[in-house]
């Protein structure tokens, strides 16, 4: 195990000051006391009405990885006590991990991750889960946003270039999960055997003598069923080299740029005149959910999303936070000015009405669990037991499938793109006989 | 080699289509032909008056592990064809990079990274190229412009749990670059030796059985130059255990929510009081370049800023592309609708007054410089050569140093945090005879 860009450590993926409190808390006895921690969203960013958990499966497989070796313990020589060194010398965690599953929707308040184990076990991965589900979360509500924008038109995902290397082979996951079709990023598909697919760049024409040159080499390389990028000289004449490259059999056309709704329609208009009826139009270029909306009405095949999405399209971090609810079995909150947190691990049932519209979210005791009726669900499901995944976690695939049926859950409103209250409304139940 | 995270390859943090291009370049015999790429920006973020280059080193060392291991090999034989599978298990990039250096400010339209060799060469990098510009761009832009706010007070980084884990390491060494004074980030310690700090959470507090307990813990174990956090439950109570745990030695406080002014004024009058004069006052939660502006006039000695700087501030990606600008010699552009760009291989010169204060920046074609006054400076550097790093490649402490300079150089308004034009113009300059 190293700790090199490329070790399968990810125990230094964490704020120094978790490693010093567990040291002050070994010292004085308290870090082996029992606790319990929470992630959730105090809100939702601005204007949105459903959050999509995503990325607990990447936590899950991280914390397996969570060790300390050798050139981590050097590292950290000058940060703890030489006890405490040797305490995280043989850490690995050992305590229970629920929580929502990916591709749920969460909304605020909603407890979509709970970790119990000792203080020292389970604060150390304060940052690591936060890392993790932050950025996968605000990825894949941005895309399932978009893919409810684009109804049953394909979004392939291309924005690796708009975000760290790492960060979009990650977001490329995450626009599965949420009902993407496909990603340019071979990453991807290699780690998460996620559909890659591609057309060409306008560099490709450029290098060329002349478009129609570009064409034909591109279709002698990768067949007719592919997709010439048209709109590196003049839209007009590049369908018609394009159709004269790859014939009226050709797969698809690229436009990306120019008032987009307006040359898909002419595009489409000359390839029927020129009898590529079954070519298809992609369309991409800062498209974004509301971009994608407002060509509902235009002859688009299938867009390709770069920059909204990867940054969660104005929403790059899911605002989900980690924090103490439990010792000891005693709920505890922090109570000063603002920010405060309810104590008390907490679970969550979801309320549907006889048609499977979800009406309420209702936030629970652990321990005190609302009567689950027939068309009720309970949210969190067990992710790690002992320090060991549960067998049988979830696929990407299962996620995917997941949220596609939380979708067509949600009351008709909460998929509106428009600004308004959370989707779905969360209640919070005390435990009996006290908050 | 493999292609697991963890491997030394980023060879897949590309885009299907440039090894699609590849291939059929390959076939046509185009692919060896000499090509220059080029990243610019288009324009700033929204209201953005310069932007800062970051992450051409990382983008260096990750240049000389694009290498296509086993692994990645079997993940393209369903990409690309048997010839270009050969190909590309010898490729090793062979060409020069020249551009901007780390902490250089850039405008649009500015050069900020030029790529020259063939074009099989040079357009498999797009992808990592943007990836890790784009990324570490955004975060030290907005960096540089909360250390403008904060004037001499040191800012810590503790946005890694609002990012993706790897972006998290990587945004640590931006906002280093920029000036912020350390990180709670760990893995950034390890892997840039960037300074790495920490108080502790409200979790610390409510773990233990009263505020005082858990300060005298933080203060047995830490000494008493440690930072408590005083806002769990009562912030006046907070200061009194802080000095009471600590005495009047006591080295900080950290305050992380409420109104934060008022809050730094009430805490500084009563450490005062209780005689702890030399104890310093730390604020964090929801800080950005403009909360900290609005902060100048309070007694604050340090700033904790997370979220806004890691995300960008609102821009969390920089806009940089990638394009072919020369073929053979020849310029070339895309010019259809929109997204013009410049062709051929350009290089800048910026002009000073002989105060320093920077008055425009000349971008001009490679082969025809400016004349280069006694004031002026030729902004980009060779950085490889023939497929290697160049010796004395800068430091990440002299591209912080630079940053620092050009930030002087900038004439007053440019610094500005209102929305404003670009704090330099940039001037194109045409080859002697022709565009």
């Amino acid at each position: 195990m190293s700790g090199l860009p490329g070790s399968a450590s990810t125990a230094l993926f964490t704020d120094r000051y978790e490693l010093t409190m567990v040291a002050a808390a070994l010292a004085d006895g308290t870090a082996h006391r029992p606790c319990a921690f929470e992630v959730f969203a105090r809100r939702l960013p601005d204007g949105r009405r459903y959050g999509v958990v995503a990325g607990t499966r990447r936590l899950i497989d991280a914390i397996a990885d969570f060790r300390f070796g050798d050139t981590e313990l050097e590292m950290l020589a000058d940060v703890v006590d030489p006890a405490a060194l040797d305490w995280l010398a043989g850490y690995r965690f050992s305590g229970d991990v629920d929580g929502y599953p990916e591709g749920e929707l969460f909304f605020p308040g909603s407890p979509i991750l709970s970790v119990t184990g000792t203080f020292a076990d389970a604060v150390m991965l304060e940052t690591l889960a936060l890392s993790i589900l932050n950025h996968d979360s605000a990825v894949a509500a941005a895309a399932a946003r978009m893919v409810s924008a684009a109804a049953d038109r394909p979004i392939i995902e291309m924005g690796g270039r708009r975000t760290h290397e790492e960060a979009a082979v990650a977001a490329a996951r995450a626009t599965y999960l949420a009902g993407f079709a496909a990603t340019s990023n071979l990453e991807a598909g290699r780690r998460y055997g996620i559909p890659t697919t591609g057309t060409a760049a306008h560099a490709f024409v450029l290098l060329h003598d002349d478009e129609l040159s570009a064409f034909r080499s591109q279709i002698a390389s990768l067949g007719e069923k592919t997709t010439l990028l048209v709109d590196t000289y003049d839209i007009r004449k590049g369908v018609e080299n394009a159709i004269e490259a790859g014939g009226t059999g050709l797969g698809s056309i690229r436009i990306d740029s120019g008032d987009l709704g307006v040359m898909a329609q002419q595009a489409r208009e000359q390839l029927d005149a020129l009898g590529a009826t079954g070519t298809r139009i992609v369309l991409s270029g800062d498209l974004d959910e509301y971009a994608i909306a407002s060509l509902r009405a235009e002859p688009v095949d299938s867009y390709g999303v770069g920059t909204s999405v990867v940054t969660g399209s104005g929403a790059p971090t899911a605002g989900l936070v980690y924090k103490l609810v439990e010792v000891d079995g005693r709920p505890v909150a922090k109570r000063s000015t603002s920010k405060e947190s309810r104590g008390g691990r907490k679970s969550a049932v979801r309320r549907h009405k006889p048609t499977g519209t979800a009406v309420e979210e209702v936030v629970h005791p652990w321990a005190a669990p609302p009567v689950v009726g027939p068309h009720d669900r309970v949210v969190p499901v067990p992710m790690m037991r002992g320090g060991e995944p549960v067998p049988d976690l979830e696929t990407l695939e299962q996620g995917r499938e997941r949220l596609r049926a939380a979708l067509v859950s949600v009351p008709w409103e909460g998929l509106k793109l428009s600004r308004g209250e959370p989707a779905v409304p969360t209640v919070f139940t005390a435990a009996p006989g006290g908050s």
